[in-house]
C-alpha cells in the first residue's frame, strides 16, 4: 500500500473540488499512525459561497421532476459501484475497517442513492375525505429547504450518504460536513454524482473547524433542516442552536444495547450472530449490542461459547485479507473504553477475555468481555464505543425488562426467545427505537432509524427518513 | 353581568383543583378593564409535584386501551357541552371574544375531545413489505411520554385542547400552561375530562410565571416533547431550551398571510369572506389574512368594498348580543398596532378606515384599513396581529406571488382566482403551510396545521398532530 | 307466548309496507311446528315497481353528503335498539336461536348501521404520483348502482343487514329478498331506516318465489350488482345468470372448516372455545368448526373433553333462557345431517354422542360427535350444517395440513398451537378466506369474509365490503 | 419483405414450444391479404397438458421471492428489447398497424414486466387496529391460483402481456389463448421470460378453437380466475359459463367513447390531440373516442379543423416508414363499419369525408368523418371499431352530460375546457371507468383499466389490476 492511493481531501463548493485553503489538518491511518493526507479547513469566505450555492441550487433542484431525479441518482450508484475497489481501500486506510466491510459499506451507497430517488417519487399526497363546499382538500409535502447535516465517523460514506441521498431525493440541496477523522470515503458519491450530472451547488462538502462550521450554517437564514450523527453531547449544542433558530432537526446519537437471551432460544444461533455483531466495526456502531443479559440456566453455557468465539477474532490492518476487526477510529477511544473497562473490573466485573490495548502501532483494542459487571460500574451506563462486551444474568422476564431499559440511551435492543407469549411481549416492553428479534438486523432501506431519550429523536431511513426533508402543506380548495 | 360568574382560576395537579399558593396574579377583562379574579402562581414545589404525577400516570394511561381513552373523552365532550353556555361566558369576560365565538370555541373544544380519541384508535402500524428469512418487519408507533403544553391566549380553550386532546389520545399524559390572560377557558375541559373519568395525573394544568415553569419543564428528564404555540421570540427560547436536552418540539409561531385577488376572481364573494374573516377574534388570528395584493383591474373595486364592510362591523363587549367585533386581548396589543398604523401611513400609506383605539374602557382598536402601503413600512413584515387590513395593488401572477412570499412568515396563504391554470399554480408556488383557494377554511379535524421559516416547524391537528406525540419503533423479527 | 307477538311479513316497496298480493307462502316455527304467519309473495309487478323504485332513489341516494347518511343510519340503529327486544323475539320464533343471540344479532345489525356508514365516509381517492404533463391522475371510487342482494336464512337480520349497510352506505340502492323461512327479522332494521329518513326506494324488499325474483333482477338493466349468501349450487346459478349480463357478483357459499389442535396448544382452552363454537346457532353457520383433526398425543384427552360437554348442552325452544342450542331451520336440515351421519357410522366412523333427532315437535337435533371417521364417508366432503362435529387424529404438521385443505370448501379454518415457528407456517399454509389462530373470532366489523375455490368469491365486510359496492373511475387531467 | 421473416406460430406447453397438432388455421397479413403461416390448433389432450402444467407450476410459483420473480421479469424485459425489431416487424405483419407503434407496443410490453414484478413487490398486507384479546388481525393477500386469460388482437402483446405479467407476478401461473389473427407477437414476450429463467408452465400458451378451448379451461377446476378482453357477446357467453363453476372473471369489453369539446377549450390543441388519438390503431381501440359532441360556438371550426387533418392522414402498409394509419385487422371489420356509415348517411348524416374502403388488396378504410349524426343511426350505440369519428353539436353543460352518458358503453370519455367549473363536474358527471380531460392519456402502468355496464366489469392495470389476481385471507391470532 503506498500513500499515493489515498484521495487527496477536498471542498466540494459549488460543483467544484478545493483543496486550496489558508489552513490545513492531517487525516491519520488509524491502523498504523502514518499521515495519510492534509485536508482543508474551509474558511468563512468559502463557507458563505457554499451557502449562496445550496440556496441557489435548491431553487432549481427542486423544480425537477422525479423522474430526473432518478436518473442522475440511479446513473451515479452505477459509477459507484464501477469505483468501489479505490473507495473502499481508502476507507480502510482512514478508517481501519476491514476492507470487506468497506467494500459492503460502498455497496450500501450505491443503494441507498437508488432506493432515495426511485423511494421519494413513489411519493403521494394526502387527500382529505370529501367534504361538502370543497373541491379539493389535499396533505401536500414539499422539500423544505438547503439542509445541513452532519455524519460521524464511523460509517464514513453510509452515513453521510443516508442523509444526502434522502435530502436530494426530495428536491432539497444540502451542505455536508464529514467527520475530520475520515473526510474522504464521502467524497467519492459525491464525485459519482457529480459525474452523473448533478446540478453544481446541490451537494456542497465543508470540511474542518466542526464548532464554526455548524455555526455558521445553522445561524445562516439559507438553512432549514439540520441533521446530525454523533455524541449526545455535541447533539444537545446543535440542537439548542437550532432552536434558537426555530429549525428543526434529526438527531441520532449515542446507544447502549441490551441484548436479552431466554433460557428458550435458539442458543448456538444466538452466540454466533452476537460474536459477528458485536465484532462489526470495532463495535464502534451506535446499535451495536454492548449489554447481554442472559437467563440463568442457559447463563454459563453463553459466557463460555461468546467469550471462546469472540477471543479468537483475528484483529488487524483492514488491508489485510484475513483480519476480522480492524483498529479503534482514533487514540482518544483507546483511551476512553480502557477507562470504563478498568472502572468496571476494580468494581467486582470478572474480565473473561481482552482488556488491554494491543502492543503495535496503530489503535488496536482486545476483543473484550467483561462478566457478573455491577449497576454501579459506569460501563453499565456510558456507551463503550468498542469491542466490549458485557454479559451479565437475569432470572424472570420482569427483571429482564428493567436491566434492558435501565440506560438513558434508547436506541436498539435485542432478544432472542422461541417463545410465542415472551416474543408478543418484547416488541412492546423493550423501549428503544429499534428491536430486534431473534436476530440483528434491524437496519434497512426501507425502515426508519431513530433513538428514544438521550439517543436522540426525529427518523432517518425509509420513508419517514424522505419524509425528514419535507415539509408539510396544507391546500383548502372551496368550490367556486 | 356580574363577576361571581366567572370561574376561580385554579391549578390541577394530580387530580386536585389548586387555588392555595404564594402568589397571585390577576386576570383582567379586556373589554372593561375590571379585575375578574386573582390567578394562583404555581411555586417550585407545586411544578415538581404536577411533573411527579405526569410520570407517573404515563405509565398507567399508556397501557389503557383506545375503547377506554375514546370512552372518557367522548363522555366528557358531552359534559363540556353540557355546561357550554358558561364556559362561554367566562371565555368572553376574559379574552372579550363575542360570545357566539366563544360557544363555537367550546363546540369546537368538544369535537376535538371526540376526533382525537377515534382517529388515535385507527392508527395501524406500517408493516414493511414481506423479506426472505424475517417473519415480521414492522413500524410501531408508541407515545412518547409526558409533553409539556404552552398555547396562546388567542383561542384560550380550544389552542390548550388540540395539544391536549392530541396528546392524550395517543396515551401520553400533559402538562398544560395556559396563557395568564385566559386562565380560566381550558378549565372547564379538564373539569369535564376529570368528571368522565381521566384518571388523575393524565393532565395537570399550572399557571403562573411563564419563564420558571417553561424552565423547570422543559429541564425536567420527565417530560419528552414540547409543544408551543405563541410569539416568535419566545418560542426560538423555548426551542433552544429543548434542544440542550435533545428534546424534540412542535413550534407554532407567527403569521403574516397574504390574500391574492385576481381579476377573474369572483369579487364579491371574496370581499365578503375577506371582511368576516379578517375581523374574526379581532384579527388575532395567527392565520388571519393581513397583507391583501389586488390585481390592478378589481382593485379599486375591492378596496372600496371592503372598507365599506369592514368599517360597518359592530365593535363592543362580547357579551352583548349585536357585537360583531370584541376588544384586543390587552393594552399591549393596541399599543403595538397603533404603532404599526401610525409608521405605516408616515411612510405614506393611505388609511382608508379606522387607525386609532375608541375612546371608551377596553382594549378597542377601529377596524382599520391601509392601502397602498410602502414596501418599508414596518406593518409589511411584523405581524400586526388585530384588526388591520393591508391592501395593495399587483399586476402579474409572478408579482403576486413573489409579494405573497416576501416576508420570514410563512404559515398561511390564500388567494381568489377563477382559472384552472392559476389555481394550479397557486398551490404549488404559495410558499407556506397553508394555502386557502377561493375560502378561508384551513383549519379541519382531520388536516395539519403547521408553519414554515419564522412561522415555526412541526403539525398539529389531523393524524399529523397525533403522530406529533407518537414516537416510532421498528420491531424486526427474524425467522427461527 | 303468543301468535300475534310476530311481526306480520310484508314486502317494503317505494317507501310503503305492502301485505295485499296475489299469492301467499307460511312461515313455521322451527321449535314448535306453528304457522306463524302468512308472507306475501311477490308478483312480477310488485318486482318491477321495485325495480323502478331502486333506480329512481340511485340517482338521489347517490349524490347526498356523507354526512347525511351517516346521521341515517346512526338514527336508525338507535331506533333498532329500543325495539330490540320484540326484534329478537321474532327472530327466535321464526328461527329458533336463543333469544341472548338474537339479541346479539340485533345488536350486530347495528353496529353495522353505524361501522358501515362511517367507514364509508373515511374513504379517500388513491392519487397517482406526481407525473410531468399531469394537472391529477385519480383513481376515484363511485357507488356501482342499484343492488339485489340474497341473504341466507341463518342470521335472519345480519346477513341481509351486511349486504345492505355496505351498499346504502357507500351510496348504492338495494333490494333484498330475505329468505322464505326468515322474512320478518330484516323488516325491523328496514322500519328502524324508515323511521330515521331513509328515502323511498333507497331500500326494498321482495319475498316470495326465489326463481322469479331472482331471475327478474338480475335480468334487469336496473340492477348493476348482485350479492348473494347461501348454498353453492343455487349460487352457481345466480352467477351464471349474472354472467349472462355481464354483472359482478360477489358470492358467499358454503364452508366445512377444519380445526388443527396441536399438542402444544392449551387444550382446556380450545375444548372450551370449541363447543361454544360448534353449538352456535345449531352449528348452521357458514364458518362453523366441523372437522376437528387433532395431534397423536392429545387427541384422547380432545375427544373425551368435547365429547362430555358438546353432550351436556341444553336444547330446547330457543324463547326459554336456559336454552343453550335451538332447532335447525327446517325439516331438510334435519333429514340432510341425518343421512350424513348415517353414512358415516355406516363406513366405520365411532358415535361419540347424539347422532338422531330428537323426539318432540320441532325441527331438534342431538348434539353429534363422530370420531375416526373415514375419508370416504360423505360427510368429509359435505357441508354438515348443524351439530355435527367431526373428530380425527393426526400425527405431523404435514399431515394436518394436507386434512385441513382437503374438501372444495375453503371458507374459514382454525388452529390451536402454543408454538411461534408453528404459528407462521399455519397462517400462509391453511387455504381458506379466513384462518383463526388460538381463538375462533374471524368476523369483526372490519375485517372481510369472504371464500375460495367452492365457498365463492368477492368479499363481504370491512372496507373491501364497502368496495364490493362501488366502481373504479379513473380521472386523468392534462395540463393546458 | 419475406413471409420468413414472419415467427413460426406455436402453442407453449409446459416450456415446450409446440408445432405438431391435428389440425392448423391461416395467419393472414390484413395489409396485403397474403397467407403469413399457418398456426396449430390445440387439441383436447393439448388442452389437458397445459392444465396439469399451470397447476404443477402454481405450486412452485407462488412461494418464489418477490425478489425471483423480479430477476426474471427484469432479465425479460431486457431480452426483449434486444429482439424488439423483428418481434415489431412480425406484429406489424399479422396486425397491421404501422412500425413505429408496434416497436412502442413491445417496449410497453418490456415495462409491464418491469412494473407488474416491482410493484407486487410492494405490497403489504393491511393490518387491522390493535384490539384487546388479540395478538395480531391481518387482511393478506395471496395468489388465487392458475388463471384463463384471452385477450384481443387489437393490442396483439400488450393485452396479453398485462394480464400475464399482472398475473405471474403475484405468484400465478396463466394460461394465454392469443386472438387467432395475431397469435405471434404475445410469443415473443413469453420466449423472453422462457429464456430469463422462468420455471416451466408458469405461462402456457394456447391457440386455435376459441370455443373449445374458453369452455374447457372455464369449467376445468385447476382454474381460479378467467380474464377476457374483447366483444361484449363473447364476454358474456364466458362470463355466465365462469359463473356456473363459481368463478370470478375480469371483463374488458366494448367501448363507444364520447369528447365533450366545450367553447373555452384551447381548440388547436384539441383537434390535434383528437386527430392523432383517433387515427390510432386505425380507431381499433376500446377507449378510441369516437361521439365528438362540440359546444356550438366552436363547432363549425372544430368540424372543419378535424376533417381536414383526419383527411389527411397517409394510409398504407405498417411496414411502410411513412405510413401514418395501417389496415382494419380484418374483412369482417370492413363490413361492419361501413354498414354503419351506410345506416348513418342514410339517416341523415352529413359525411364529411372518407367513407369507403380503399380500392386495393388488404383491409382498408378511409379516414371517416360522419356530422350531425341523428340519435338514429346505429352507430350512435354500436362500437364504430375503426377509423371513423362522429362529431356533433351540443348547447349546455347538461346536454353535453347527457348525450355523453347516452349508450351502454361506460369505458372512457373525454372532454376539453379551460373552466374551473366546468373541470370539476365532469370528473363526477361522465359516466364510465376512465375519463380524460383536457387530454387523452389515460392509460398508465399504475392507473387501473376498467368499464361498467356493457363495457364489463373488473379492472386491469395498476395496484387493482394486480389485485385482481390476488385473493384474501383474513387471519385473526387471539391472545394465548
Amino acid at each position: 500500500m503506498q500513500d499515493n492511493d489515498y484521495t487527496q481531501p477536498a471542498l466540494f463548493i459549488d460543483g467544484e473540488w478545493v483543496t486550496q485553503t489558508s489552513r490545513y489538518g492531517e487525516v491519520l491511518n488509524p491502523a498504523t499512525d502514518e499521515v495519510l493526507a492534509k485536508f482543508p479547513i474551509a474558511d468563512e469566505e468559502q463557507i458563505e459561497r457554499a451557502l449562496a450555492s445550496s440556496e441557489a441550487a435548491f431553487e432549481q433542484w427542486r423544480k425537477t421532476s422525479y423522474d430526473e431525479r432518478i436518473e442522475i441518482m440511479h446513473r451515479a450508484a452505477a459509477i459507484l459501484r464501477e469505483n468501489a475497489e479505490h473507495t473502499a481501500r481508502c476507507m480502510t486506510m482512514e478508517h481501519g475497517k476491514p476492507l470487506a466491510d468497506s467494500k459492503g459499506e460502498v455497496e450500501n451507497c450505491a443503494c441507498l442513492l437508488e432506493w432515495c430517488s426511485t423511494a421519494a417519487a413513489d411519493h403521494v399526497d394526502r387527500t382529505l375525505p370529501e367534504l361538502k363546499g370543497f373541491v379539493d382538500r389535499t396533505v401536500r409535502k414539499e422539500p423544505i429547504g438547503p439542509v445541513a447535516a452532519f455524519p460521524a465517523w464511523n460509517f464514513p460514506a453510509s452515513l453521510a450518504t443516508r442523509k444526502m441521498a434522502s435530502a436530494i431525493a426530495v428536491g432539497c440541496s444540502v451542505i455536508v460536513k464529514p467527520a475530520k477523522e475520515t473526510p474522504v470515503s464521502f467524497m467519492a458519491v459525491v464525485d459519482a454524482l457529480d459525474k452523473a450530472g448533478l446540478p453544481k451547488g446541490v451537494v456542497n462538502i465543508l470540511m474542518g473547524d466542526s464548532s464554526l462550521i455548524s455555526k455558521k450554517l445553522i445561524e445562516s437564514p439559507v438553512i432549514k433542516k439540520i441533521s446530525f450523527t454523533g455524541s449526545t453531547p455535541v447533539g444537545q449544542k446543535l440542537a439548542a442552536l437550532a432552536g434558537d433558530q426555530a429549525k428543526p432537526c434529526v438527531m441520532e446519537l449515542g446507544g447502549h444495547a441490551p441484548v436479552l437471551v431466554f433460557d428458550d432460544a435458539k442458543l448456538d444461533k444466538a452466540i454466533d450472530l452476537s460474536v459477528t455483531t458485536k465484532s462489526r466495526n470495532s463495535g464502534q456502531v451506535c446499535i451495536s449490542p454492548t449489554r447481554f443479559f442472559v437467563q440463568e440456566a442457559v447463563y454459563d453455557k453463553f459466557l463460555t461459547g461468546f467469550t471462546e468465539k469472540f477471543a479468537a477474532l483475528r484483529i488487524g490492518n483492514g488491508l489485510d485479507n484475513d483480519t476480522q476487526m480492524g483498529p479503534l477510529a482514533n487514540p482518544r477511544r483507546i483511551a476512553e473504553i480502557d477507562d470504563l473497562v478498568q472502572d468496571a473490573v476494580s468494581k467486582g466485573a470478572r474480565l473473561m477475555t481482552g482488556g488491554k490495548r494491543l502492543d503495535r502501532p496503530g489503535n488496536f483494542y482486545e476483543a473484550t468481555v467483561l462478566a457478573d459487571v455491577p449497576a454501579t460500574a459506569r460501563i453499565m451506563q456510558e456507551e463503550p464505543f468498542g469491542p466490549i462486551a458485557i454479559i451479565n444474568k437475569f432470572s424472570s422476564y420482569d427483571e429482564a425488562i428493567e436491566k434492558a431499559n435501565n440506560t438513558d440511551f434508547a436506541l436498539a435492543s435485542y432478544a432472542f426467545s422461541g417463545s410465542q407469549e415472551t416474543i408478543d411481549k418484547l416488541g412492546s416492553d423493550l423501549d428503544s427505537g429499534k428491536v430486534g428479534i431473534n436476530g440483528y438486523p434491524v437496519v434497512f432501506l426501507d425502515s426508519p432509524l431513530g433513538g428514544r431519550r438521550q439517543s436522540g429523536y426525529g427518523s432517518e431511513g425509509g420513508y419517514e427518513g424522505l419524509d425528514a426533508y419535507r415539509i408539510v402543506k396544507f391546500v383548502s380548495q372551496s368550490a367556486i
